[in-house]
């Protein structure tokens, strides 16, 4: 079995996930522990290749079940080439967005049957699922304010969808929270960075039984 | 439900499935039915992109789960498009490889779980099967000499893999025969052409219920 501790981050459109990895990862290195961070496709060729076709703006006649595939095909080729290695060489492997994206988004956002879901994250993860989720929460309002406020990102297809799609979402979230808690912890990311940055530092070395 | 007919094309690699197709729409085309003859993925932006992914040489690195994702996702996209308007339409739908190759090439050939790849068809499709499928037999160091004196077709990544693959593959066949004998028809494809052209017309009119 793996020998690392994968962490996933998961939230709604604009939580604010990045900025507080970046500021986690001075005080990871810190603490010398050799971290990973990735997204899916995670530099991965093949899973780029697919979240092209994901992503691209003109695929407007893309069927949500496609879309899922899509999904679960990149998260297994990324998994199997980037994140399984740097568990088994004992990393600390986090994740920008995981099975609980795919759950909240296709599932509870598109109406996707969630059992059908949890299906295909078992097939393509063969069953692994994160040591620690953290879930940044935020009102969806607020969110996508943030987003638009930052001229830097480009923006893609999902972003177009409507509001109310980002609610489903969030919902998502919130009752995979219900369901797994256990597993995920909620954060509130309407604070101040800084105050998200402590809380997440604290809830995650709480959990891989480091001393803060 | 629709109400054309859906026919599937299978066989090793060089079967002639072409080649008794083309021989076959001018007799259709005579009986007055309206036929779409189309093959994953089918001309659908999507799709061709899914099939770019899927063959590009360069991807050397790619999972058999991955494989299997991705063609079950052209699959998708492909049947919402194409097949399913056309079905509705009353059109006879004959597609070159479906469901089957799927068990036989992911599933037989790479060893995946064929209850997985049953799972997998049955969520792109959600449950459609062809009317009739037409397996097209024959020994695969035949069919791939037949591929090797053809230098007009593009040779791709899956025709570079070993014998032993193709052999697994014709067992996948061999053992859905067995399975859905209702369903699927053998036609020996090692005799000459103008005779197996003549066996599928009366099997494919047999099926549809119209006369020879």
């Amino acid at each position: 079995m793996s020998k690392g501790f994968l962490v996933s981050l998961e939230g709604p459109e604009g939580a604010g996930k990045t900025s507080v990895l970046e500021a986690l990862l001075p005080i990871l290195e810190e603490k010398g522990v050799e971290v990973l961070t990735t997204r899916e496709p995670g530099g991965v060729l093949i899973g780029e290749k697919i979240r092209e076709v994901i992503l691209d703006p003109s695929h407007t006649q893309m069927d949500a079940k496609t879309e899922l595939l899509l999904y679960i095909a990149s998260r297994r080729q990324h998994l199997v080439e980037k994140v399984l290695p740097a568990l088994e060489a004992g990393k600390l492997v986090i994740m920008d967005r995981f099975i609980d994206s795919s759950v909240a988004y296709q599932g509870f956002g598109r109406g996707l049957d969630i059992e059908a879901i949890d299906w295909l994250n078992q097939f393509a993860t063969d069953g692994l699922k994160p040591d620690l989720t953290l879930y940044f929460d935020i009102e969806v309002e607020e969110g996508l304010a943030r987003i638009a406020a930052n001229s830097d990102r480009e923006v893609n297809r999902l972003d177009l969808e409507g509001l109310d799609l980002h609610k489903k979402v969030r919902q998502g979230y919130l009752s995979l929270l219900d369901k797994e808690g256990n597993r995920i912890v909620k954060i509130d990311a309407s604070l101040p960075l800084e105050q998200v940055v402590e809380t997440t530092n604290a809830v995650l070395f709480d959990g891989m039984g480091l001393a803060k």
